[in-house]
């Protein structure tokens, strides 16, 4: 199993592990003559409602060496996959999975910071080798 | 010179034939602990007040087979030294250049109308082989 490979079954593992169901495995969106895919589909059972709440996730391992160039591809992704998302699912929501060992080093600079307040992203903060979600920020 | 190169040249060139003068090759940008490297900085003199107008340019080539791809990465960059120079030279205007064959193939894509929409980036569209530019788009 490669290694990118392996970050995605940790997050897949560790939304099964809080009761999501994985539904797509990709998510294929189709808008225009553009075949997008984000990584998982999910969706869960939410409150006394029982509405079923659906997310989509984008699971970045950052395994380059420049962590900053797959911060770029990261965010450069997010923005198209919400805009698909917000024409074809209003109701699903994204989330974009990052490593706790990148978030610490990468998600505090100032620059980050001052991007995410412009531009916001909901992140699933994850921890590869325990397979489990560390927080989610919304 | 690799192709990547021939494309930041030809930018470069076109620039200067429209009376810029190239002030940075690349225009470094010092954020907390990151250093980011936008490909052009210029500089030209505006109007009847002799206005220095300074702009910063990122030079994409879009050569990889996936085009979507190459977007997600200037998309990715552009925000971020948006944010940078927005701290660091407030008066510098950033722009993203991109080949008129992507610009006529990929950004009348509605997924990349809507984005755009959205998430304004300026634009100048770039003839490669003629060194020139074809648009300007603010």
């Amino acid at each position: 199993m490669s290694r990118r490979d392996k970050f995605h079954d940790a997050v897949r593992h560790a939304l099964e592990k809080e009761g999501w169901t994985i539904t797509h495995d990709p998510l294929p969106l189709k808008i225009g003559t553009l075949k997008l895919e984000v990584d998982l589909g999910a969706e869960k059972l939410i409150g006394a409602e029982k509405d079923n709440q659906k997310i989509a996730v984008e699971v970045k391992s950052f395994l380059r060496t420049s962590k900053i160039t797959d911060f770029y591809q990261a965010f450069g992704q997010f923005f198209p996959y919400k805009v698909a998302l917000g024409q074809l699912e209003p109701d699903r929501i994204l989330y974009l999975a990052v490593p706790d060992s990148i978030y610490e080093a990468l998600f505090g600079e100032v620059l980050i910071t001052s991007l995410l307040e412009q531009y916001p992203m909901k992140l699933i903060v994850y921890i590869a080798d325990a397979e489990e979600i560390q927080i989610w920020i919304d």
